[in-house]
């Protein structure tokens, strides 16, 4: 009989969650969205579902086998260029450091929207071959997926979501078409700053300029290398009633991958669920050797250093002035590091291929955490409470470490002008001006103060929309609309002109009265 | 031993929600808000919280003495006309039947808007005692409340806690300045109907044009009615530099009657949590003699009607109507009467002055509910999955009917028009039609297919702000601005206005090159 206790809990949760066995299909996106995804999956799988991922035949890291998932693999050549990107951070350092060249600034831009357009041009090719192949397009069918969970930083998940009539989750931050809140929820440029425009909620009127300009830039960027690729698809394989970007922002449910300690506050949407932190979890023990060294540290405490999985090598003058002035201080530091041996490396400093990032996070000897700015890496940091040390390199980590700078849980530094003794300083500062950690853990307690943890609440999404095939309660008309519509251009026209002929009409009448009355003046005179 | 297993579960449920016995200071709107209020203040007492209740002395439904709350009784003479409104229907039918008179129409219309006025002036001129009063002011301050929970469709909540720098969380639908969603977060006119405008997400030109309209004619109300007295109220007592809607507007928590369940998909806010339903309990027992009378019904089942608290009478020809109907039919008749007996009543119909109304419409037997569209009502039949036959009066219910006819959840009359067989042959239609019931009971589980009650969480967020003092990084920074800058009038003309200077210096210097070129060409030849 007292057996029977787990098995009712498990019934009820049963109940609670009214799923079991789901199928789901999953869209990812490769490299680091991939670690994010997989924590996702691994949740849906514990949960008794069926999940099938869709992968490229070269993909670094999703790989064919798993326990947790079935797989499709689709035949591809393309994908992301590791060495180009490995590369990018020298080239921009070289750039800056000579003086900073706006011709060859805009040179390495226009590189890197290329190299973006030709990686959604193999995203169309490899779509193109998905939807060509009868096989894989029967097996989808027949599989009868609850739900397409998708990345939308790639565009396939909407097409199939579309092509069999799914309902669709994302699991997003950056979509084709930007940051995933400019894609579908109200975003007034006076108050909520355009990604890359490194600005906070509180704006003055230039900096309000510069976000509107960098607005139609970013705009003009999507338009030009984005939409053009997914238009011609969608018209290829729908016809010309299908429009790209309509299929996706229709999407049932936005989990996305932050919250409002992490993003300044702003309009939502009432699909879009937070999930910031997610992947995060308490921290485990640390390995033998790992914990003796954190331990030796004493009162002084540990310094841990990960520039992420994208950038393999700073170049080697950065590396030595950054090892030197790690040498200099009494704590103890983790650093991971793939390159050569730098030559001023103190015996503080121990260096290590791979860490185990959120246990150290969570070791309560971390002081500081210098970091590259990565949306997973500021999470955990968020998470654990630790102040960052940031180095920002591409992408969205300027922006990142922007918002934990403005929060006052984070110092940036510029890599183009560091040397040692900059470095050193700013590692003294964050580690003992002790407002960079109180802010931190403020952050951290109003993180963790949540009716309902962050991956439960996906999970509870996800499986919502396979419950009750899709969340069409939660998703607006706005999509639907045209530019001129959804903004009342026509509309306000119309009234404006309306007011124009009456306006018009009332002062051609009181003109004619006045015409009349002096004439009968004139006569009367 | 065994005895320890609840005072564990208390001080685990005392850790998870980290607040025992926190000061709240009320500030309720009368009548059927509070109806609504009582039932947060019930669960936060039940919590252990200590709940202080300001009251008008002349207060209908706030008694002085509660186990629940201690009370400040404020003297008041004012408040809500309840002849006025309860005779309001009466009249407004009068002026329907007698032709549709604009005049007349118009007339009451600004009859009601200076009835609100008249109660805005008597609020403000209750806080003015309130802030004179030296006893309640000393008694507010030692309190030391950590938080303020009001109803932002009395202005005092606001006042209280801006003077005392206290936290505010609003228990709101409606507000001084309109539709809660109106008053902080962005509204497309394009998608978001007005309330007042009886229309959908999905809209025509002519219907966005309505919309539209209706929205400058709200606006223009609330810069005529409400904006006047409580920014006098500001100015007086607090100073020019301070504006009273962005007192209003810098809420902590918006906790917001209604869910996408009963509103139309729209923008959201992050410190917007929804909370319909909150007041919904699953349905007790009825009391034995009215569950006879239920049981008796059989096959055939039962209809409720209730027309709510506000409106006491029908006019009699009216009453008469709806009474021979319901004799016509084969289902038993509950009905909230307090009248005259109608002469047509049939034997079938069982008035009462009073009638349990969620235990009622979580009966198994009960197949329509026919009502007057107030929001406790409909979210009940929500809840319940009851559809509804809907006779709208005033203020917000037609548009809460309209929503349920926009989801086939129910079927609205217009009593101007009603007669004995328009009344049954609406009445059979929601009886025999099936997608009413089943279009209610598909929206009742999306409604209680969530992650968290929706009263748990509520009291989640006042304990959350209780904790935190407040909840800032949840709010954003758009009712610090101007009109022009939100709007980022000054940003756009800047940039037309520099583009507009470059295209003439341009084409300045083409005509200049041209000419120069000209006259090259002209001495050549």
């Amino acid at each position: 009989m007292h057996h029977s206790a787990p098995l009712v809990l498990l019934s009820l949760l049963c109940v609670l969650f009214g799923v079991d066995g789901g199928k789901v299909l999953v869209f990812p996106l490769d490299g680091s969205h991939w670690v994010n995804m997989k924590v996702l999956i691994e949740e849906l799988h514990s949960r008794g579902h069926n999940v099938t991922v869709l992968r490229a035949s070269n993909s670094w890291y999703i790989k064919e086998e798993s326990p947790l998932y079935n797989s499709i693999t689709i035949p591809n050549t393309g994908g992301f260029d590791e060495e180009f990107f490995g590369l990018l951070i020298n080239r921009l350092l070289k750039i800056k450091k000579e003086g900073n060249s706006i011709w060859n600034r805009i040179q390495l831009e226009y590189e890197i929207i290329m190299k973006f357009k030709s990686m959604y041009e193999e995203m169309q090719q490899m779509m193109d071959r998905v939807l060509g192949d009868e096989k894989i397009m029967n097996s989808i069918q027949d599989a009868k997926y609850d739900v397409v969970l998708a990345d939308p930083g790639a565009g396939g998940g909407a097409i199939l979501a579309y092509k069999f009539n799914i309902p669709l989750v994302f699991n997003v931050r950056w979509t084709i078409h930007g940051e995933g809140h400019f894609a579908i929820a109200p975003s007034p440029l006076s108050y909520v700053p355009v990604p890359g425009a490194e600005l906070t909620d509180k704006m003055s009127f230039l900096q309000r300029v510069k976000n509107v300009l960098t607005y139609f830039f970013t705009q003009f960027q999507i338009a030009l290398v984005a939409e053009p690729i997914f238009t011609s698809f969608c018209l290829k394989h729908f016809g010309p009633n299908v429009n790209y970007f309509s299929l996706f922002q229709d999407a049932d449910i936005w989990l996305m991958r932050n919250d409002f300690t992490f993003e300044f506050p702003r309009p939502t949407m009432p699909n879009i669920v937070y999930m910031g932190g997610f992947q995060c979890k308490p921290a485990k023990l640390l390995p033998k050797d790992l914990e003796d060294f954190v331990q030796s540290s004493g009162e002084h405490g540990v310094i841990v250093m990960s520039l992420g999985t994208l950038i393999t090598q700073l170049p080697q003058d950065v590396t030595n002035d950054i090892a030197a002035a790690f040498a200099q201080i009494p704590q103890k530091v983790i650093w991971r590091y793939t390159g050569p041996r730098p030559a001023t490396l103190g015996n503080n400093t121990l260096l290590v291929d791979w860490l185990p990032q959120n246990d150290l996070l969570g070791h309560p000897q971390i002081k500081v955490f210098v970091a590259h700015g990565g949306t997973n890496g500021v999470q955990e940091a968020i998470y654990h409470g630790v102040p960052i040390l940031g180095l920002p390199l591409v992408f969205d980590q300027p922006d990142n470490l922007f918002r934990m700078e403005a929060k006052g849980t984070a110092k940036i530094l510029d890599l183009a002008t560091l040397d040692r003794n900059v470095f050193l300083e700013a590692l003294k500062e964050v580690l003992h001006n002790s407002s960079y950690r109180e802010n931190m853990q403020r952050l951290s307690r109003l993180h963790h103060d949540q009716p309902m943890k962050p991956l439960d609440r996906a999970v509870f999404w996800i499986e919502f929309v396979m419950r009750n095939r899709g969340a069409p309660h939660l998703r607006t008309q706005s999509f639907r609309m045209s530019w001129i519509e959804y903004h009342s251009v026509d509309v306000i026209l119309t009234l404006t002109a309306t007011l124009f002929i009456f306006a018009f009409l009332i002062i051609y009448v009181i003109r004619y009265l006045f015409r009349v009355l002096f004439k009968k003046k004139v006569k009367c005179a």
